[in-house]
């Protein structure tokens, strides 16, 4: 067998049950198809004596044609902001329930043959930029595939924000916090609270207001080229955060402004030629198919 | 002044009040620009006298350079529909209370003459065309620039039916009923039913559920090329009505098929310049702007 | 054995698979145990050559009991009218999916016997009165085990109502429709459409407005015992129905009014002793038990 | 004027517009009518040189047979769990906007005439006991009028957790947290997250997951005499809280358990005789009344 893909970076988290045990079965199914296989320097941890070269999450671009991405939705989104910025290409293998993107079962690693043969497609995700400002002055950007999620620090405390789009004011809310979701988001946190289900080709950002005082607010779906802006009234006392995919929170200060906007590099999804999302939904939903 | 629009047709509903003294204060300041102005058959019954050339709606295509409708959404609707087939851009002068189409206000006619020096901004809405079939014989197809409403004809009934986006089913669905709307039907009855608001320029339809059994329903949102086929059940007690932007009913057939698609002409649909999407949506739905 | 019901009645509806074939093992299981067995006319039509008396729904109360339904929830909806009016109680086997009523399954027979020995509990639903009313004429009185629903006699008309509570008035609705339900229906229709669950002992009544123009509307639950009036615009349109627990149609007149208050009769409704709501609740929600 | 009530106590929150000027007025309008008037002890750093007795919260019992309170319906909240364990009743004077709880307007002080002369309804509204337990310890106990929160310490962090009413276990959720709320809170931070409206006269709890995973997760609505247990997953790892009214956070230990009840003594509020419930939900949630 001729492997389009010649180099492949395995990636995992620790603490997943089984991660460790697929990492080995596809480190040996991958070389004995004479393919080179590195493993990230985290993940290498989990795999004492694994013989391989190691890389680190920055360094994918050079190195690699490829990664398998082992475990969960949350591993995958992890690699994902790498693996955009490099422009290379991601596989999720789940481990136990099927997820929304890994959705390669590991019993089934054949399936992984048929990818390395060419016979998969590959499919655009667009990733949010959050970036932090006050002042003119850029706090911090963060990258996400899912959502940003905007909730003060401490539990029971009302922030207070206004949300523009494209330079036009939409509304001021008094809320519990914000989600701004893109497609591949909106199966996640937002679903939870009641936003839409957008398709993953939909070039469009939802945008939800958590536990809205006004209870007229509703979830809005707006281009995915929008210029959104999110900013802070001035006196607000409970400090807010965000957090990109779930990651580490960054403080928005009072009167801040948090600017969310399309990544410039998309996400390249790997998924077998018979995927189909509507199946993962009905699956993940307990959504009935067939009278 | 020398308007852009040299013939223009009036249209207008009966039996609302107001329609017809904005009608005649229309004609006068029309005239008065020397302006050929016509008016709709019957919106003609509305006002005596009015020693206007009268045209049908089939026929505004060669007659008519833009199309004034006074009243509120629901008089616009039915103008949209023979509008974007013809080509013809329309404007709408509300009667009463501000609505999401007619935005422009009777007691502010000057406005009409911006329009008429051109300073305007023109918006293209897609509409859907729902098509009724039965063992591949087309029973029905009908315009909506707002929404498909598919329900039972008894109340307390539910209906059954699968649906299909670009040949893949999605869910099959016991429910009340279901709603395909544009974004411009999206602050319809969608709204009403929780579904998101699409901002106008979203390329996307919105599928919503009426009171589905399956509780983890959401509404979707797909893109607004996408092939969409509701098919229904094979023995369906409750005969099932489609109704289009809330117009005459067509029965479906048990085991008949409803294909949507987005329209090949599009509503071009004016505005003054200063038009702001978001402060109609604040004002309808009692949303605050400001700290 | 000696059997605590001497008398019972056996109900079932028509056109259910596999009702005549659990009928006919009842009769038999019943007879062997020396009880009086009685069929409803009704259900006889399904049975025949059953060889039993037939009694009229409406003379359950001097020949009767025990009433046993044997079919869906549906059934025994329209049993328990009759069935609290003439104060005898009720126990459901279901056919086929487990009823939120019917919860005996077909295939446990031996669990009526649990039942004849008096190993049960006894559980009091109150039913709903509702009374269609016109200038202080009374048009119909129908009961409501479930719920009554308000809707439009044509598709995707609004209707526009007033509710009043205990005198006072609460909320003027332009909606599709609207549902009071018991807490036996708080998991019906009215959990559809985004209702809160009410435990079945819980005292009180669910008014939910169905698809309402006032986005802000909610569910409002109230006590048991309150006064509820619905009363509709002068000049409605599209004529309302009611319809209680599903059954026949009752129109409601422009101005005219419907009168909701607690049925004077309950439910005697028989469950197992290891009866548990929350375990039916979450076999039809699919809710997970345990971490 | 002889009053009904001899000694009165005054509350009020600091930094907030107004407090002190309507406390002066008060002070003077009581003090005409021979009203012993007190103030309590941190109210009274508001109100410099008042020469009024200084009361503290937990000691109004044997002073006071009224506390009157000026503020929104947070100032409301905190005095009520002093005033319902001390028996005595409450009246609120809202500043700025009506309230839920303070339902007299400063501008109308002669109101507070009508009072004192006893032309008043008292109404009970119950509060919630909250005790986070661990290993049969009790850790602490809270009172709330309103609500009590449970939400992780960190946002964007899923807690686990199964619900008892009765004995009997209800759901085990994943999700942001969870509301238990009162009727009284009903219309809190409840309402926005999708809860229904429970009248205040409803002797009844709601419970209500934020951002379940589970879709078909729906507000339950139970008798108020419930024991409700909320027991956490042993491997939770974003530490969760309870807030009470959104005063100070309670941490809760993986494995731990919050016990909620029916606190034994209710809060006695006073409105006005002309009092209307439904006049209050209208305003503040902008419903229309009347066709």
């Amino acid at each position: 067998m001729k492997s389009v893909f010649k180099n492949i970076v395995l990636m995992g988290r620790q603490h997943t049950e089984g991660v460790a045990e697929t990492l080995n079965t596809l480190v040996s199914y991958l070389q004995e198809r004479n393919i080179n296989v590195l493993i990230e320097k985290e993940t290498a941890i989990i795999v004492p004596a694994h013989g391989l070269s190691v890389v680190s999450r920055e360094q994918l671009e050079n190195n690699c044609d490829l990664i398998i991405v082992v475990g969960g939705d949350g591993s995958l989104l992890s690699a994902a902001h790498f693996a955009a910025d490099q422009n290379v290409p991601v596989v999720g293998v789940n481990r136990g329930t099927l997820g929304f993107l890994t959705d390669i079962r590991p019993d089934e690693i054949d399936n992984i043959g048929k990818i390395l043969q060419g016979e998969y497609i590959e499919e655009g995700r667009f990733l949010l930029s959050a970036s932090v400002q006050h002042q003119d002055h850029i706090i911090a950007t963060k990258l996400a595939l899912n959502d940003m999620v905007l909730l003060p620090s401490e539990i029971n405390r009302m922030i207070e924000f206004t949300i523009y789009i494209n330079g036009q004011s939409v509304c001021t809310h008094r809320a519990d916090g914000m989600i701004a979701a893109t497609p591949t988001g909106s199966t996640a946190h937002a679903l939870s609270g009641g936003g839409p289900i957008l398709h993953p080709s939909l070039d469009a950002i939802v945008l939800l207001p958590m536990f809205p005082h006004t209870l007229s607010s509703r979830p809005i779906v707006v281009k995915g080229d929008s210029d959104i802006e999110i900013i802070m009234a001035e006196d607000c006392k409970a400090c807010p955060n965000i957090s990109c995919d779930g990651q580490e929170l960054i403080p928005v200060p009072s009167g801040g402004k948090i600017e969310i906007k399309k990544h410039t590099n998309e996400l390249r999804l790997i998924h077998l030629k018979d995927y189909n999302y509507y199946e993962t939904l009905r699956g993940k939903l307990h959504w009935v198919n067939g009278c």
